[in-house]
């Protein structure tokens, strides 16, 4: 009988859903979520470390609308166009959510005839994607993306973007990470040399783009079968995606009597040379890996393209690795711009995104199993009161904090029980209490109280804005 | 001829508009903008102010997604409803974008079964109304929401919302302003001793809500044309609505002997008698008025409700201020909890929202009428050269500084020249260079100018980074 009442216990629970509870479906839509105040505690550290590199980096800020005109976004995204959430047409024009914010940058500084700029932008971008919410995979999500827009000398601004990359990830202390770094000139040189003819370079880049989720032979067979590809350049292309390094490997590519031949990829290579260089100089060269089955899916593509991953040892007897996902890309998209411009004049652009969500997948857990206890306030201090009909005198003194500037919180309730009072403070983490009292008031002073070690004090309320700045200043 | 012409000219530039230009249409969608650098940083200067106020009064804070269900925000808005942004039906749930933070709220306590919370929000809205660009309306705009959440003794969180309105206005210096308040309850009290037909409320009291916009005899010829009211009955109410006062209106009106027949009204004035005393001590009812015109637009209040304008002069012979529209408004709102509540349970609310578009407008032709020169970046140093070929030299220095925090940047070009080094300092209002030369580097030192004075000074490079701190800490 236990076994069949757990049988018709789990039919009803799959039956179930939400139609079985209420009507009324109380949900946020698929694949996005609400913050919490204290996941918003851990999302303001991630961006106040995000936001403070990109500003010692001289970077200004910029803001665009949630949506564009449809068309703006229409031809950008290659395969992934159909994951554009549209609006309804309301009449008037037709919109579409934004897919990432380097389009809607490329069409402001086209808009606004800027050649010039180092910005930042961080906002959410929209993906009707299958979400996967534990890995931090979402349907709306924020993007941190840092972009330098000019005509500069060769190779300067785009090492910039990966020393921000590594600063970044540095700082947030996620454990170890790779930077992997390829250029679509060096593709697509590989590409030729390979066989491929000239009109599949997009969608092989495509295919090549999947090797971080799939093995080789998925991907070859998807060259082979569905993109009708050579099975001997697919074999070539194999060859050449194995292989990563650093200098060497460029070194030794340019000697590689093909690709050697083929004019993109020798000045991809040149290029490359000279990035390593700078990242020499900035010192971390160590977590960069010039790696050729780095492909990255977006058309506009047009130079240097990169993606940074974090590694995690699966055991400590595993030598390799094992990767855990990207958490920050993008490279050089030099004909954005021009596909804006009515006179298709360029602005060369390098950029970077970094991908918090997934960041926060990770600092959340990391909170959870460390029991770490986040405030998501800041209040300084409680006013209370130990006797009733105090009510006005609170409200009294904490005006007069407030004006000062002191983060100061009531009770909204006219005679609360002191026990009340101090267990809100327990609660909520609020270091101080100031203790209202009829004698206190007849004697000018306020009592104040140090949650932590229960410690009290009478202090002058003239100086008791004095005294809670100091007690709370570390 | 000439005339001619000129009229011709005319007549293509009115034909010109886009199509004229080019195929491509370059804009944000109606009713939106970009935000460029300068106007981030008047943004954030009002966001700093609005959120410290916040956190001052003990607020956390938490985040909901862009869309919510359609159904989410069906029945909510009245005869707003008409201008919700819906998404496009592309399969999977009906979605559209949010109209304010407040129901989104109110779903987030349901969902959560949250029953008593003080939080912030601040987020983009949606509405498709006939933008006023100039006068800071717009379709996508932001609303910056307080709101306190949960069973207390009566007035004491709505005196807090309109302490937190005084503290924002005053704090930001827009010049004088005057918080108009009401009472849902006293309205609709006066609606039935005018005669108002019950089911007529929720439409008359849209009428009275235009009447900052409409003079009297227009909303009354709407009540009595429109939507067929008596003409007693809106004379009847003309005579109430002019009236706006204190603590001694208040008392008169208790008085009344029509409206202290109605439990409602009676209840509401009680209630608006309490909250005066409150504000009293709050020190703050010089510039709050007690105000039966005031009706708020949105079906949800229940309760209190108030509205914040900025007053202007006119000029200096007007004896009445002229107000030049609303810059925050809010109210009560206990029924809206429940409406998502599979089981009704009530969550009693009060809230305000500080609309800060207007705001924006006013302190950004501020600052255009002043030509304050506001910084979009903080960049403390320039790492520049002297002569040719120290690029490498100045990447390495630009690393050493951003990895101590400091914030750095360098042209990026091989061998810029120092005029145009400099002049980059000008322009972007950089106050310090750090010099690399081949003299100073076989010394050990790096030259430090301020670009101000045009002091130059050599500094050793290992006391580099503090001697920046030092002279860039104010």
């Amino acid at each position: 009988i236990a076994k069949e009442v757990a049988k018709l216990l789990e039919m009803k629970a799959q039956l179930g859903g939400d139609e079985g509870k209420h009507k009324f479906v109380l949900k946020t839509p698929k694949g996005t979520r609400d913050y919490s105040p204290k996941q918003m505690a851990i999302r303001e550290r991630v961006f106040n470390a995000i936001i403070s590199c990109f500003k010692r980096h001289g970077a200004e800020v910029i803001d665009t609308p949630v949506f564009e005109l449809k068309e703006t976004l229409t031809g950008k995204y290659g395969e992934d166009s159909k994951l554009i959430y549209d609006l309804k047409d309301q009449g008037g024009e037709l919109l579409s959510l934004r897919y990432d914010l380097t389009v809607p940058f490329a069409r402001y500084l086209a808009m606004n005839k800027i050649t010039n700029i180092k910005r930042y932008h961080i906002a959410k971008v929209y993906r009707r994607d299958n979400p996967a919410m534990t890995r931090g995979r979402y349907r709306e999500f924020y993007q941190c993306d840092f972009d330098i827009a000019g005509q500069f000398d060769p190779m300067i601004p785009d090492a910039e973007c990966l020393k921000i990359v590594h600063e970044i990830l540095s700082d947030l202390q996620l454990g170890d990470f790779l930077i992997k770094v390829n250029d679509r000139r060096i593709l697509d040189g590989m590409f030729a040399v390979c066989g491929v003819p000239d009109s599949k370079f997009r969608t092989i880049c495509s295919s090549i783009d999947k090797l971080d989720k799939m093995p080789w032979e998925e991907v070859r067979s998807e060259m082979v079968g569905e993109k009708g590809l050579s099975p001997e350049a697919a074999d070539h292309i194999g060859e050449y995606v194995q292989l990563h390094g650093g200098l060497d490997l460029i070194e030794q590519l340019l000697q590689d009597p093909k690709l050697s031949q083929n004019k993109l990829a020798k000045e991809g290579l040149g290029d490359m040379k000279l990035l390593f260089e700078y990242l020499t100089l900035f010192g971390i060269t160590g977590k960069i890996s010039f790696d050729l089955s780095l492909a990255r899916g977006l058309d506009y593509y047009t130079g240097v393209i990169f993606e940074a991953v974090l590694l995690q040892q699966e055991n400590d007897h595993v030598e390799e690795p094992v990767s855990v996902g990207s958490v920050a890309g993008g490279g050089r998209y030099d004909g954005l711009v021009g596909m804006f411009d009515p006179k298709g004049r360029k602005v060369p652009c390098v950029g970077v995104s970094i991908g918090i969500e997934r960041i926060f997948s990770i600092l959340e857990q990391r909170v959870e199993a460390s029991e770490e206890k986040i405030r998501t306030t800041e209040t300084q201090v409680l006013v209370a009161s130990a006797q009733k009909k105090l009510l006005e005198e609170r409200l009294k003194l904490i005006a007069e904090l407030w004006d000062a500037g002191i983060k100061a919180e009531v009770l909204y309730k006219k005679n609360p029980k002191l026990l009340n009072q101090l267990q809100y403070c327990e609660d909520t983490g609020i270091p101080l209490v100031a203790i209202v009292g009829e004698q206190e008031l007849k004697d000018g002073v306020i009592k104040l109280r140090v949650v932590a070690t229960r410690e009290e004090v009478n202090v002058r309320r003239e100086s008791l804005v004095e005294e809670i700045r100091r007690r709370t200043s570390q």
